[in-house]
């Protein structure tokens, strides 16, 4: 199934539509094209809805959002739901500010998403509200471990029924979700947190996948997340003494490039729940 | 000729002033200290005429354009032109959106460019207008290829003397023309159309090595175009299995900082048409 | 003593908050990261309170300032002051617009600064304006020498004792100074100005060395002095005929990764005048 999945996405090469934060661009950018896919990078509501409608998918990713580009965001997302087009949502550090907040939340109710990919903490934000997330830290801790994975699952597939959309909770185990069926991916290293934007090119890699694989929207954000988590082992294992997180960040986006439909069949490791 | 345009670059160390978009940046950054020139970033409205000022050359990339920079490139050009300073104009994804076709032409209108850089495509929507771009498409192929290259070198020469510019067509084959002449440059390699942003890099270097040789244009545009392409190749031969495009967009910088005026001179596959 | 400094951020982990320019940026982001720190990047006025209320310090950075982030850069740096967290100032390019000198100087008068780091020529216009910096220019040369540094350090602990703010003067030699003490420090390579940003890269590690070790800002900004120098040339020794400033930005990155406490007790080369 995966090998399939990545094999679309050459196949296809999808242009893909990002309004994203200046952080991390630029390797947003070289991870669509190390995957296959193309990437496009506006961000101005004039011109967001005819560029949105030549792309195959659209990747929203609020990490360095502001007055000027929260409008840009809601009128690409409603063009791209006009269109019929896949749209991922990463709301990164949703929860530190008010803004953060009230734009995923608003961005949540006006645009129909595909996937919504952040960390444990990011997500629960978005499903709690922001006033209320010290309450339930106890039930569904920030980490996702052996022990509160199947309370993690549960709130997965109800986040993403209410949603109507594929939820992705990323970090040491990650889970994929709609409402009935989650996959719980073992893949990644540790050393991924050491290198800024890992996250927003997992979501804009996700953007690809989906675009290229309509009918199975679940299965290819799931197929994104293990590509990514087994090109950071096999980044992982290429580095030498000298080498720090800077070169790893080279180093995941080259397997990515040099990662084949068979070695993401062999390589993921996940259990479906 | 050839060694003679870089070592002016690398003796005259120009400042080049970047308005530019925010996905390719930083290589843009490097590539222009890579050779031996200056960068300096700055697009506010309230501060571009003074910045091009201290500048030896300007360089306008549309790739990011939005509502609050568009205002700038042209405050900056203007300037550029009352000083006699080169501009040069990439207009990244001309076509795909009216506010792109629309900024791009009048800049063209507004400002007078030393160069004009792009690929087929771009350089095409520039010249035939958004509406009527499909009409020709059958006359000047977006691939330059050894059958159309003659047409091509017509168009490119057509265009270059419509806007008094010299015109870099970017592709397989490079043509870089003014009025009468043509260089038709076979350096580079297709890999780097999987790094994102060697386009946007080879204007600003382009803007550096025009700078830098201020009495032949066309000479030093298509120097910039064999020196990025030659680097394209030395970058290639450098890689390893386990390297992607990742590793490829370093390499190329290096390869840049490292090109002496010989290797170019022995480099550069190109003919005068 | 430089030991221990480094030991605290690895321990304590600061969030450092930096509105900083997208040239850099992502370079910032991977430096603090390297150092055990954690970067968030936000700059739109209506959340850079809230962000920076969750942070331990704050970097400003006005690179590529505009009219929408200069009123965030006040309103983070008076909740800074009002939090007591520590504040960097780094006031890229001072004096190439006017824009950026009454930024600077307006910043230095409504906000207290923990540490001023910059080059020469950016610290005397900020000490002495821009319309007369052409006349001291015999005093205190741009280029800190063996010979002028008597003259450098009584210049930078006058502008340190007149902003109440550690300066941090870098270049060949490079000082950091308060009212009182002035560490003279002579580690770095001439390789790392052919890298854009290693300046930026500074002030982002400074202002997590300072918010680590907020009871002796003097000595944690000079030890950033010290680890950035030290790595130039850890990754200078690194590189091989091939590589050029591509690599070695990366090199410098990774070897802020792997820097002990240890090697930075060793390898930090200074005097205290």
């Amino acid at each position: 199934m995966w090998k399939e999945i990545l094999e679309n996405v050459r196949a296809r090469a999808p242009l893909v539509h990002n309004i994203t934060n200046y952080v991390t661009v630029n390797d947003c950018a070289n991870i669509l094209l190390a995957t296959g896919a193309s990437p496009i990078m506006a961000d101005d509501e004039q011109e967001v809805q005819e560029i949105t409608s030549i792309c195959g998918g659209l990747n929203i990713n609020i990490g360095t959002l502001n007055s000027r580009t929260i409008p840009s965001m809601f009128a690409a997302g409603k063009q791209a739901n006009a269109l019929g087009h896949p749209v991922v949502l990463d709301p990164v550090g949703v929860g530190a500010s008010g803004l953060r907040t009230q734009t995923a939340q608003a961005l949540l109710s006006k645009v129909k998403f595909t996937v919504i990919r952040g960390n444990s903490s990011e997500i629960k934000t978005l499903a709690l509200g922001a006033g209320t997330t010290h309450g339930v830290d106890a039930d569904i801790a920030d980490t996702v471990t052996k022990d509160t994975l199947p309370s993690a699952v549960a709130f997965a597939k109800e986040f993403a029924q209410k949603n109507g959309a594929v939820v992705a909770i990323t970090g040491a185990i990650d889970i994929v979700a709609d409402a009935d069926r989650a996959y719980c991916i073992y893949n990644g290293h540790p050393m991924m947190s050491k290198v800024t934007g890992t996250g927003c090119q997992l979501s804009a890699l996700m953007t690809a996948y989906v675009a290229a694989n309509p009918n199975t929207p679940l299965q290819a954000a799931a197929a994104a997340v293990c590509a990514m988590g087994l090109c950071g082992e096999v980044a992982f294992a290429r580095m030498s003494a000298a080498d720090g997180n800077a070169s790893y960040r080279t180093y995941i986006i080259d397997a990515i490039c040099n990662l084949t439909g068979d070695a993401l069949e062999e390589g993921a490791k996940y259990e479906v729940r």
